[in-house]
């Protein structure tokens, strides 16, 4: 099942998309007239921290619109406006830091690949959907850079997660471009203020539930930047697999449902390139990641 | 004008503290009986956002009361629960890193002290109101350390905002305990983990407008451990003023009402000690800032 939060003339929603991926179902807004129920709510963080009550109402839902032919309720996906499936986060976006060893050297040298998992956040400020315009921010930066990466969405509260336990805390997946202003980033220290300009957080197109993902740690890992192959990667490379980061985090500090977290980027940066590549006006990113789909934005000044 | 956000039977709710400290006007639950409207809302941010018109009804419920010899609405503020002013911000907390030299000095040398403005954040899951227990979290650290700080409560949206400006922007000003784990601090690198362990973050008793405030960049800042002092210098000695801050903070991305920015604590955290002195369970800790107020919380098991 994959989830969106979509936008129409009537408001904004969350749906689920179908198999071929053209058709988005209205959740809360079929809910009455198919089951007759109205327990679903309105924002994908709410339909999340329902839990396991959330995945048997949308099964019951899409159960009782095939055996009573009520296709019809689906909404083509081209109608509508598709938001980030979480448009603002509950608190800061949590990113893991050089989790990928070879973009840890392109960053510096072999002294950079991290012993211990690094963590900074962006501010919710930061979000925008697929194909919302992202910044160029060209009068405080002229190091603007893409970092294509695999997000994971929380889907209940934990402390003190082990690592065996910690994909049972996995809601879904989603995609982020984690864009940082490299020369903020530099110059300030700490990560937060070159990751947390305006419209630096480009997420979707929707969250996969985490059922349909065989494994998150073996999944390829694609940027392109005007329709050249920029990052080629996947997540086995990942430094500290996704059930470390989870157990990591949580070992003093309680996750919640809707905690999305990037877990890093692979070698193949602006940054990395010699003389560097950084992104200007018009440029367009897209990232595709294996089982998950794929993120275009373009570049605005 | 100060105010809290307090608990008792009835719930959680905004309240004007009286100027002896004392007693404590249940805003939105005493408006309808005096001035006969209901425009206030239930929590500190809706309030904060209400903008000059939050004021202006404070002061004409506040007149009502007077007038009409109505002072039995006030409650004794030792009849309350006094939470955290904004008990869950809306996104993390945002944490000026080594703004005083003395103590970028005794966190390691001169070449600590910074050229620019570090930001690092803290997660909302921190916040603790006064007198709430700080959790020692000694399964995963042996190094938790305090750090009084001044913090500031933004009141009104911007971005880009000019340093002449910034205090514009001011909806108040608390007491924030930075509280630190300070083994997980260096062993992640970015400071977020250790700065984001849960009830690390004391916030308190109350928001003193700024209008009562005369000047932000020249406070005495106190913290005692136990009774003695440990902490003592003023805000003057800001490497960056709170103007600066917030101007650096906004250039790029959108300050809200309700963000709360914690601007930097003074030399005399225990690490600076030789040997070390950290916290351990017992320990009582006292953030005294000059026209705010204190803040006392204790370190449980």
């Amino acid at each position: 099942m994959r989830f969106v939060t979509a936008k129409d003339e009537m408001g904004v929603f969350v749906g689920l998309v179908c198999e071929s991926g053209e058709q988005v179902l209205p959740l809360s807004r079929v809910e009455e007239r198919s089951v007759g129920t109205h327990v679903l709510p309105e924002t994908m963080v709410d339909c999340i921290e329902m839990g396991e009550e959330f995945l048997l109402k949308v099964n019951e839902i899409n159960r009782y619109i095939k055996e009573n032919a009520l296709e019809y309720l689906y909404v083509p996906i081209t109608s509508l406006t598709i938001l980030a499936p979480i448009p603002r986060p509950t608190k800061n976006i949590f990113c893991v830091g050089k989790n990928y060893e070879e973009h840890a050297i392109e960053m510096g040298s072999k002294e950079d690949i991290p012993e211990h998992v690094m963590v900074f956040t962006k501010a919710p400020t930061t979000v925008v959907g697929p194909n919302e315009a992202v910044l160029n921010h060209s009068n405080i930066t002229s190091q603007l850079d893409y970092e294509g990466e695999l997000a994971v969405v929380i889907g209940k509260k934990g402390k003190g997660i082990p690592r065996e336990k910690a994909l049972d805390y996995v809601f879904g997946y989603t995609i982020i471009n984690d864009i940082t202003a490299r020369d903020l980033q530099s110059r300030h220290k700490q990560f937060f203020i070159g990751k947390s300009l305006d419209t630096t957080c480009p997420m979707g197109p929707w969250i996969v539930h985490t059922s349909e993902v065989k494994n998150p740690n073996n999944l390829e890992i694609k940027t392109f930047v005007n329709g050249e192959l920029r990052q080629n990667s996947n997540t086995k490379h990942f430094i500290f697999p996704i059930e470390e980061v989870i157990s990591v985090l949580s070992q003093g500090m309680t996750l919640e449902p809707g905690d999305v977290i990037a877990t890093g980027t692979p070698a193949g940066v602006g940054k990395g390139f010699k003389p560097p590549r950084f992104l200007k006006a018009g440029d367009e990113i897209k990232i595709e990641v294996e089982q998950i789909g794929f993120l275009v934005n373009r570049i605005e000044s």
